[in-house]
């Protein structure tokens, strides 16, 4: 999985501050989750080849996360477009986007799948034989949710050398790499064991934002690899948490820790602090293995 | 009149090319026009005290002329003003505006005065005793609007001494300013021009973007200082500019020519030209003050 941070800081853009927006790249998708105002020039900015994006996940209709998506549209439409467009996020999200395309008489040239979410239990929302995407109820001051990402089983490592040896004809080797036991050329039953190998270690990444402190997400989030979870304020600020329904740095951390991550990710941080370590050592008093989302930077796993 | 160009490219935002979005400085007014995605970072960038705009123009509902004014919005509101903001565009835009604001359930402390139009003919749509507005029908794909921002007349300059030695008194000076004859202390009618001369010699600005070449407005534009009107194509696309309902260098040069204006500003660029100075030289055939827009440039006139 490749996570690119395009913008990670709450409220308003700035121009050395982004708001929102981030690109998942896992097993041949590029999930695009949330899109605040000038996504697409940080796309182009960044390089990625956004024309491949499929699937758009929206957490919450503040515009700090989506403000940016009727503009990627239409560039999309721009550039002649003709692939299908998925977009998951809150109900009203259709009716913003059709309502734009409609007054400014522009109709895309493909298909835009709108995938209304008003659950407020969590939910499967996108599935293939490669990826699985459940939604992560939250809580904030609108209607939120954040998404899970999670890798299927990769295929066995097969060793063919040793298949050839058990005298294993080749029509059978694909089932080997699904796990299935074969019969050999003799007859003879050859379990999957004895001729492969664990395939590489399927990924998670979950993304929680915006959110208060909400211990019932842990169980979704159980064992996760990647945590990015929000980190709007320093412990001084709680109060302010509680108020706009965000999160401090020590509670994203406690949420990290209770779930068993294995690295955590904050972001969407407020600017009115200096700099970001403040948020990096006040989650490091709680977790272990945190990392800080910046602008423009990618992270690997 | 001082005219900060914060993006004049047309179709979509890219690293180094803005949308559509200007503001004009007149008479301690800063009127903002279109307001294209990321136009608030630009604001920022050009160091505007963007808090200061009391009206925003919207020529008309394609996305690069209005995407940023829904984040200008909700930044004003986090910013805390309270200064009614005025916005002056087609029919359809309050809808837009009003949707997501209460999508986001993030209403303004400020009030929200929308003034919609949807008149063919030019119509006065603010006035006050410094400057009046109309608007310029124009022709494109969309219901669209220019407008023309003229100053009204400037106070006379009174020659102090003079009046003094007239015998005039003090409390008559503002009457002489605003040009009207005046009676001295003996009894005597002193006529104005005696002891005033011309003001400031008050300014207009048009702005007509996007539109086909359009022989109408030329009467509306008479003898306008400046004219800024868009030239997306060169003439070697003219076919383009009958689909799109965009005009050439030339046509934009033509109109500054029939309308007798002083300076021509050329603008909303295709990007698919390597620079500008062939919008230039093409003008340049028709008409002989033309200037070019570019992001960030600032006119004084």
């Amino acid at each position: 999985m490749k996570l690119s941070i395009l913008g990670c800081y709450s409220a308003t853009p700035r121009i050395i501050a982004h708001t929102t927006s981030q690109v998942l790249e896992t097993r041949g998708h590029l999930f695009l989750i949330d899109c605040g105002e000038g996504t697409q020039v940080e796309l182009r900015r960044h390089k990625i080849k956004f024309n491949q994006i499929k699937h758009v996940f929206i957490s919450h209709l503040h515009g700090d996360h989506y403000f940016g998506l009727i503009g990627l549209i239409s560039t999309f439409r721009l550039l002649t477009r003709e692939t299908d467009l998925h977009i998951y996020g809150p109900k009203g999200l259709k009716e913003i986007i059709t309502l734009q395309l409609k007054l400014s008489n522009s109709w895309t040239n493909f298909k835009l799948i709108f995938h209304e979410l008003s659950s407020k239990e969590s939910e499967l929302i996108f599935e293939d034989d490669k990826v699985s995407v459940h939604t992560i109820p939250l809580d904030h001051r609108v209607y939120t949710n954040g998404f899970i990402f999670k890798e299927k089983p990769f295929e066995r490592k097969l060793d063919i050398e040793k298949a050839k040896a058990l005298n294993i004809d080749k029509a059978y080797f694909r089932k080997l790499k699904q796990g299935a036991d074969v019969v050999n050329e003799d007859d003879e039953v050859i379990e999957n064991s004895a001729v492969t190998l664990d395939g590489k270690q399927p990924k998670s990444y979950a993304f929680c934002s915006d959110t208060a402190y909400k211990e019932d997400i842990v169980p979704i989030l159980k064992d996760v690899d990647v945590l990015y979870h929000e980190s709007t304020f320093l412990e001084d600020h709680e109060h302010l948490c509680v108020k706009t329904k965000h999160s401090t740095a020590k509670q994203a951390a406690t949420i990290a820790l209770k779930a068993n991550a294995k690295h955590l990710i904050l972001g969407h941080y407020s600017t009115r602090y200096g700099g970001l370590e403040g948020f990096k050592s006040e989650a490091e008093t709680v977790f272990s293995d945190v990392l800080l989302a910046e602008d423009g930077k990618t992270f690997t796993f």
